[in-house]
């Protein structure tokens, strides 16, 4: 029976190509199209059945890459992908990349040799635009690709505002964004720029910490930020480690969480199902991202047309880290 | 060529059985022995060529059962585990079994058709040691099972005794273990049998909550008991969730930490690698034990010799929940 890759092969396309004529769905050259076109007449090719036997050629297994997966938002995000990899019959494989780009590379080779049948990544490494490729199932947290890779983040431009507006209510006289900046370009960035945006509108005293990663030292620096600036009292955390951490580092100098220093972080994640969340912080719907991530995955792999920006909202959570209001 | 599963089929045993008998490894009948011994002969098996033959043949993949991956111990766990299985050249697939039984018997399944070489589990469902084999390689964490299943372990005995050692030492004067107790036989019994041996020795005045799990409101539970024995001053919680919660509740109900009731943790593992730890508690030794397990497991796979019960040391990690000494 004639298959996708038979088709693809006969073109001189790649699978995801053939997809996209296919479900007529994401951008795709003209002379490219008819020669796909070209190539499933001279087979004789049937979608269906070769949707079909596509389908029994797969590991059904999904790798999912993750900076580490010691960390509460990844084991979360973790958790839930693996739950909702499984309800469609997906084993869930794991791989640290932790600093490691040949252990990521390799992930990708093993999705073009169809050892994996798809890729969720959470990447921040440097060079590995060159290796991803859009005729491939990735999709892609956080972080774009030059490459039209599927990707599903959340609302973090609107984090960083509604963390400003929270700060700035609550009585604080002069906030700050503590956080990390990385070289790759990814959508965590933008919990900043949310930030930045909304206290220049209201042309309030604010102060931006964005220390080039990798930060070996965050207390040390945290320490440092309220030597040189003993007047903030509001600061909104990149993320809730960064939470943590400024709360200790506070808490260590003698100073009052919220009464002297309100912190919001960002993440909302508790490091286990059965506890609560102490501090305040910006939630991202992690269920929800990995929902959002299996079926774009599926869609990619199916063949099923599907979107390609997946922008989730965020919601605020008042915990005992600031006023009440 | 002649490999490992044809002796096993031509003697009527398991694999495990003809790794043992070729490794002098564990016990195996005298009458098991003499038919696996003829089955060699007969084939005209040679050990050498088919450990490569049979290596050849596999996934080189390994699956990790954990109740949850969102919680700090089975995510750190984790991340060491994949470290150490990856430098073997192993993939690691996850698997969140929670309550689901079934779930786990398909990964012993798959272990049975070799579509995955090994496994390493770290589970408390009931029921489960009539599917697993000593024949297959599988190393468990923290749980006997009824047949020889390899394990690794922390010392949880000494983890107990010596929790109570450094609260009585600490000016406490009346203790207490907080925790819970499973209907399946595990190493984390023996924290609070370790703790209690010790009250015991010294006559020290001390309470034990052990509730029978699933335990729905730890929190509610905790402020039971406390408003029950308002007395107790110094707390063993089974483990670092159990720590915290009590922590938050203690504060919640006013009482401070540690001037008022001292509380030390187990297993002393940080949200993510980059935090410290802020709460006293005894350590277990994460890396050591995955590197451990992975010893062993590869020990199994290739058919070489190795321990049954690897018990690891643990030590007291003194925080801001304990007094000074």
């Amino acid at each position: 029976m004639v298959n996708m890759k038979d088709v693809a092969r006969e073109a001189g396309v790649g699978l995801g190509t053939v997809s996209r004529v296919l479900n007529k769905n994401g951008p795709v050259k003209e002379a490219t199209r008819l020669k796909v076109e070209r190539a499933i007449e001279t087979l004789k090719y049937k979608p269906n059945e070769v949707a079909r036997n596509f389908k029994m050629q797969q590991s059904q297994s999904v790798a999912l890459i993750v900076p580490t997966i010691w960390h509460p938002f990844f084991s979360n995000f973790a958790y839930h992908l693996e739950k909702k990899l499984s309800e469609n019959g997906y084993k869930m494989i794991l791989c640290n990349s932790q600093s490691d780009v040949d252990k990521e590379i390799n992930y990708i080779s093993m999705l073009e040799k169809n050892k994996i049948d798809g890729l969720v990544a959470i990447t921040y490494s440097y060079d590995l635009d060159q290796y991803i490729s859009s005729d491939l199932p990735i999709v892609s947290i956080d972080r774009h690709f030059t490459e039209d890779v599927v990707y599903v983040t959340s609302d973090n431009e609107s984090g960083g505002r509604i963390a400003a507006d929270e700060l700035m209510k609550r009585g604080c006289k002069e906030i700050a964004f503590l956080g990390s900046l990385s070289s790759i370009k990814n959508e965590s960035m933008r919990r900043r720029q949310g930030f930045e945006n909304e206290v220049k509108k209201h042309n309030f005293p604010h102060r931006i910490l964005e220390l080039e990663e990798p930060v070996h030292d965050i207390a040390g620096s945290v320490r440092q930020f309220f030597e040189e600036y003993p007047e903030v009292d509001g600061v909104f955390a990149m993320n809730d480690k960064w939470a943590r951490i400024i709360i200790e580092e506070l808490k260590a100098k003698g100073k009052k969480v919220p009464e002297d220093v309100q912190v919001i972080g960002y993440d909302g994640v508790t490091p286990s199902k059965e506890e609560e969340l102490t501090f305040s912080t910006i939630k991202q719907p992690v269920p929800l991202m990995a929902e959002k991530a299996t079926q774009a995955l599926m869609q990619i792999i199916q063949d099923e047309p599907g979107e390609e920006k997946i922008i989730l909202p965020v919601e605020f959570f008042a915990g005992n880290s600031t006023k009440k209001y």
